[in-house]
């Protein structure tokens, strides 16, 4: 199976404005962020999973992609496939929970048949009021200070009672108001969500210490899935913000108190 | 399985915004049409159709639910769950050309594996420059002329080598701008979707004739999915519209030439 990096590299060859957690689109006077993100029976969750939480978990994990630009969700469209006997209103139910807790409205739909697993693929158009614009992956500098939302690894400890998360989108907007550089939601582990961000700033990372949720371990920390904390570089810590490092020069840098760690991690697998 | 209209109609009674062919969202002066559909291995493709159509063909679904409100298709998401060994080339290939052929772009995209078919989610972002608004399905009056943009049951006639269409995007636009009451795109069928525009305007339907496309029977012209042409009401016929009928003050009336019609028809079945 081709990763999804490897995807997503391949589509930013073909289609240039392919990169962030959002892409952004000018439209008038307003800039639009707009990012997909589909959950996948078998792969994002199993049969166990509540259909309220997988509703609202594909609500989430679009929203935490409008968070991590300093934007606002406003409006969600989900389309799903979903096989014979799916509770639908189980489902509509944790799409509608998922929207309103995070103020913003799923104006449209779709649904098909399938013979495969349930699929829920949600889509979210956001908006910033800036100045400042959005905040990129891209522009962390050496210098700048590593900042995250929260302590880590909490739901990796947790497992499944731990799957019902809030996006951080008033942490994701007051950060890029307070002159962030560069930011990221932490989807895939910390470790693989900060490498991202430094390759595409152009900086190494060196981290001084990782805030440990309770009962979590360093390894679920650092490459724990599913988080929704916020990743962010800049000189300002917001509000419950815990400064973990530094950008260095160094590009190949990818240090935790001095030694090596790796940014390979959790690729939407279980 | 739960029909898609069944469905639609829970979503509705849920979120009251969703019911046309895109949702119509305000932004500053700014109106946003938001739509999204998603083709389904088994569903609507089979192992045979090439990956370069199945991309087309899910761009053009959601194009022309733009086009279906005289908008403007800006920008497309795709969210694609694929089983090992797709082709995923031939697929971007398909959507590049796709977004490239209806004047808008792809900018964000996911990628899941999956044990099962693969399924293409595309949102599409358009918008209307108004004045009119953006055309509803429920505007329709007794008395208007009901109006086709081109003849019918071709992509049933043609089977697979009539797949790749041209969603139309020129005429659902002149169609608003000469004050069309209410439009739809045919995806289901001209029966079932002409029967949905006239449920939502409370009107009935007096069909003259049904123009049809060569090689295709009366059968395949009311009920054949896939068509993409646009059906109107209004006085005004745009370029290659063709004039098939009135709406009537009867709201149960569906008739073609005096006699009954049925709206069921494809429900995004083979």
């Amino acid at each position: 199976m081709t990763g999804e990096f490897e995807w997503i590299e391949r589509l930013r060859g073909r289609f240039p404005a392919i990169g962030d957690d959002c892409a952004v689109v000018e439209l008038g006077a307003d800039r639009l962020l707009l990012a997909t993100d589909a959950l996948v029976g078998g792969v994002d969750f199993t049969a166990d999973t509540l259909l309220t939480d997988v509703g609202w978990n594909a609500v989430v994990a679009n929203v935490s992609d409008v968070a991590a630009m300093g934007g606002h969700p406003r409006w969600l469209l989900a389309a799903v496939s979903a096989p014979d006997g799916t509770d639908l209103d189980a489902l509509a139910d944790g799409l509608s929970e998922g929207a309103d807790a995070h103020g913003c409205a799923l104006v449209g739909g779709d649904l098909s048949s399938t013979a495969g697993p349930l699929v829920v693929s949600v889509a979210v158009v956001g908006t910033v009021s800036g100045p400042p614009g959005p905040v990129r992956r891209g522009g962390a500098r050496p210098g700048d200070d590593i900042w995250v939302t929260g302590p880590l690894g909490g739901p990796a400890a947790a497992g499944y009672a731990g799957r019902r998360h809030l996006a951080r989108v008033e942490a994701g907007n007051e950060a890029r108001r307070a002159g962030a550089t560069a930011m990221i939601d932490i989807s895939d582990g910390l470790a693989a969500d900060l490498g991202h961000l430094a390759r595409e700033s152009g900086v190494g990372i060196a981290l001084d210490t990782v805030p440990l949720a309770s009962g979590a371990t360093l390894e679920q920390a650092m490459h724990g899935g599913d988080e929704y904390e916020l990743v962010y570089c800049g000189w300002v810590g917001v509000t419950g913000a815990i400064r973990i490092g530094t950008c260095t020069a160094d590009r190949a840098q990818r240090t935790l108190a001095g030694e090596p760690f790796a940014t390979t991690g959790h690729e939407h697998r279980f």
